[in-house]
């Protein structure tokens, strides 16, 4: 098998589900609970936050277990929307937001806010003078998401998040989902008041996350209850979880030191190689996060394809996987400026520090060799 | 070690994370995703869904998997109000919910909804005829729970449903996570809309749950994306997670059938001993769950008793674990009708079908021995 889904979802690496079958049976307790079995899992809790800050250098209470990546958004969205819209109700995104984004800023249009979704240019990037431009009085929040699911593109969310801290009323929120582990991100005085992580892209286990809440930012709880997490997310801690999402921090944060270079060598030689082929449109741009590469093959459905390389154990995506099941067009690739024929085809290859040169190479040539065979079934 | 504190977490059953961890492993792929391997754990998904839907006697697409009992309540709570706020913003609820169905209520006060908390009487039980009078035209939502948490009353939730079926324009939900595999909870044509079922309180794992919403029902989600779970609750499937659930299901209910005679005999036993301790004051009812019996010592903070029996291995709780950091008094207890001295000692002991009569005598005996020794510390 050569799995070349990565941004959908990685392999949980062995350790991460050995942390959490030891924490499962050993620590099973309720961390609220006050006899002393509560109290072991409860500084086990304070444990992993320590390490998970420590990893992040942040401080040990901005850092809130959730449940994924699409939790972390919406918490760090709708939490600052419903909290703070006596100061104002207009929010600054940009078009090629993850679902869980876009999506929990359209809802929230439904209550009353203002979205503008900023355009971005040919190469996914949204520009830091339009996110000024776009800042009004009623401005509470920029959410710009650090590296594009789709194609790979990187955000000036570093410059953004000088902008933001020259307006103290506004919250600047990071969907950094997609480049942790692969691009570093600093969250300490950085503009960045809140930034969303899941452990099921670095080797983790799917229902692990974290959301970082800089210290003094105040949301609107979407799980109100026990008052669990500083009160930002209630509701019995999965602490296996928790320790688990330490563990695949810790492994994916050693190997992006020691490996980063090697996945983008794959990346390098996959673009060199697909430039070679004539029915191929790379969307991903040049300087793009180090395991994504988007194409199109203009005038072949890409379900085909994903279904011809799947039948010889290669797998990649369309999109990201949680807008695929809807068949039409990327609108990513569409935004950044690309025509039907190109959003509709687009394909994408995401990698891990488990990919190889050899898979690369036989990817390559499976890909032509379908090209060819699918050559008459193209439009 | 004698655990007496399942009603705040029970023990992962050794087969829950034995498939746990082979999904991890074997199905890692995201079910979004269109290539075959996203297919064989969109069916495994779709399979779990009607595996837990057999189980409970539903349709497949009533079922949502959630991150455990905290979220399903406030999805539920929520997103009723949210979604159905144009038809009115009133809700009913009861003084002796859980926090995430009360401190849910509390959070729409802020938004604009009315909330009606209604009385228990000495046992713990709300009236029906209370229910039916507090319904107005703006009523959209009446959540009770079916076992409280704290004490095990059980409410009249059938009678409740009927009287929900006669006003179309509301919805009803049910917390069961307190009554799921201890007591019977017929959901199909019952008048219950919703209802919260959590993985941990049945030695499944934290952060898993299901929430049964009845076809046809619309709820504002809390995480908007990529439209997952009929688009109430975006975000990757925690497939692993729903497969554990499925297992841990299916043995509750085993167990609730051929064990829950041998359960009540173990509280019978318990409260008939209790009842002979001049000290003890108890809390539950007659008539109660199986599992819960709740008693106060008055003069003696719990805390006490608890850490006493700890050091010997005997875990009890005060209240419930999402209360118990707030050291005040039981806010349970008291909307039974008692004072002061007798909600703010009261301890609660709650069992799993794992615990034996041997367990409880050891209980017993050293529960008098350190009522003895703390005679001199009690008020």
């Amino acid at each position: 098998m050569i799995y070349l889904d990565n941004s959908a979802t990685t392999k949980p690496h062995p350790e991460v589900l050995k942390s959490f079958e030891q924490v499962s049976t050993n620590f099973f307790a309720n961390p609220s609970s006050i006899h002393q079995l509560g109290g072991d899992t409860e500084k086990l809790l304070i444990k992993s936050k320590q390490q998970i800050a420590n990893l992040l250098q942040v401080k040990d209470d901005e850092i809130i277990f959730t449940s994924g990546g699409t939790e972390g958004n919406n918490i760090a969205i709708k939490g600052i929307a419903l909290q703070h819209q006596g100061r104002g109700k207009h929010i600054i995104t940009t078009e090629i937001e993850h679902p869980s984004v876009f999506e929990a800023c359209k809802s929230l249009e439904s209550l009353g806010f203002q979205v503008t979704y900023l355009p971005v240019n040919r190469d996914g990037i949204v520009s830091v003078e339009d996110v000024e431009s776009a800042i009004t009085n009623e401005t509470i929040l920029i959410s710009v998401m650090h590296v594009n699911n789709e194609i790979g593109t990187i955000q000036p969310v570093k410059e953004i998040g000088e902008l933001a801290k020259k307006h103290p009323k506004l919250f600047f929120h990071v969907d950094h989902v997609q480049g942790l582990g692969k691009l570093d991100l600093q969250l300490n005085d950085s503009g960045i008041d809140l930034c969303t992580m899941s452990g099921h892209k670095i080797h983790g286990l799917k229902g692990t996350g974290v959301l970082y809440c800089r210290s003094g930012v105040k949301l609107f709880p979407l799980f109100h209850g026990g008052e669990q997490e500083f009160k930002v997310r209630s509701g019995t801690e999965n602490l296996a979880g928790a320790v688990s999402f330490v563990k695949a921090l810790r492994l994916i944060k050693e190997r992006q030191k020691n490996q980063v270079q090697q996945l983008q060598a794959l990346s390098q030689y996959l673009r060199q190689e697909l430039k070679k082929i004539d029915e191929i449109m790379i969307n991903t741009p040049e300087n793009a996060a180090p395991h994504i590469v988007n194409f199109s093959i203009p005038g072949l459905k890409p379900e085909v394809m994903i279904h011809t390389l799947g039948k010889q154990g290669i797998f990649i995506s369309t999109k990201s996987a949680c807008s695929s099941k809807d068949l039409d067009e990327s609108r990513i690739v569409k935004a950044c400026g690309y025509d039907s024929t190109r959003s509709k085809s687009a394909l994408r290859v995401s990698l891990s520090y488990d990919n190889t040169m050899e898979e690369i190479r036989i990817f390559v040539s499976k890909l032509k060799e379908a090209l060819n065979q699918l050559k008459d079934v193209m439009e």
